[in-house]
């Protein structure tokens, strides 16, 4: 299915589920995932514009592998969890870091329009415990992993989300991002790219 | 319309908005309204059971005014925001207490199917900055405040979070509850009233 045309209800995401981006900040490795939601309304597509909103002097990309939905499920053992997933594709979480460390809430920093780029595909046919991912901005490498070194892999994530909420066709559940988190300033070009699913492309603009 | 009717895209909460129960907990009046994301999934009617999910122990009703989007908007002002308002009903935010300490973040806490309630009705010609709201368990009276007790006004809130996100029509955006949050248990009646708007009544069961 063209990426344009899920409508998810929800954007469930991860905090801290990467080994050695656990490692990097000296924090414990989680004995369950942080969650926190995204709306649909800050999701843009590969090629769109994230917009820096005034209010935030720091806007930071994290790549991301999100699982999107294809089957209404709740209580998905892990063993079952691939019949309920359409595929996976590309997220970048970008937040505003000064808003989160201010609130310490996570939601406002998150939830700013454009800041949910998705895309540029979705792709079934993968390995998604073992994919290279890397953000690029400018064309330099900013952050560089495998999927291999999450924490709590892909069908674990559709486990424990399910344990909470139904999942509908369309949600995505994003699997958190790997160490080399950094900033974004207006003419950047940000590409987020997986092996198997392709480069995820967006360009960042100030609020006028 | 019909609550049964609204398709919201999203539901944006509020944390401590009423300046009693700022008082009660000694804590500072915030600067800005502190928010989080429900997830639509979470949503059940009046008359509807909430199941306390096995995983928590200790889940709390918290009744609050509920603003619903009636036009889409981006950075709406304050002084323009009754034009944007379908109506009010109420929410109760049911939450998992000991997840959200545990979590630190509010998402799961608050996420869990059946955890919020809405209704009965949607109602428009009310003066939202003057109503009495109570909550009710097994006929005690358990929270109880007027809603001129807000520290930002339900225009102050739609200004906020169309300041960061784009609503649409259907979107709820919840306004914060009044002191004296408690505990349900199996086999309670919570009954959330507002003045103008009406009872919304559910009943308390654990997960089988």
């Amino acid at each position: 299915m063209d990426i344009r045309e899920i409508r998810p209800t929800k954007i469930i995401c991860v905090g801290l589920n990467y080994i050695d981006h656990a490692k990097e900040l000296n924090m414990e490795i989680p004995e369950y995932p942080i969650i926190f939601l995204k709306p649909t309304s800050a999701i843009i597509y590969n090629e769109d514009c994230i917009i820096k909103p005034k209010i935030s002097k720091r806007v930071d990309y994290e790549v991301e592998l999100a699982i999107v939905i294809g089957k209404k499920g709740k209580n998905i053992k892990k063993d079952e969890a691939d019949d309920y997933i359409m595929g996976y594709t590309i997220l970048n979480d970008v937040t505003a870091r000064d808003i989160q460390q201010k609130d310490g809430q996570w939601t406002r920093a998150k939830s700013f329009d454009t800041f949910c780029p998705i895309g540029p595909r979705i792709v079934k046919d993968i390995d998604p415990m073992n994919l290279n991912i890397e953000c690029r901005v400018n064309g330099e490498i900013k952050q560089k992993s495998n999927t291999k070194n999450m924490i709590f892999d892909v069908y674990e994530l559709v486990e424990f989300v399910s344990s909470i909420m139904t999942l509908y066709p369309g949600d995505i559940i994003s699997s958190g991002t790997p160490p080399g988190v950094g900033e974004l300033k207006a003419g950047d070009v940000v590409e987020c790219e997986i092996e198997g699913i392709g480069i995820l492309r967006n360009y960042v603009k100030d609020e006028e």
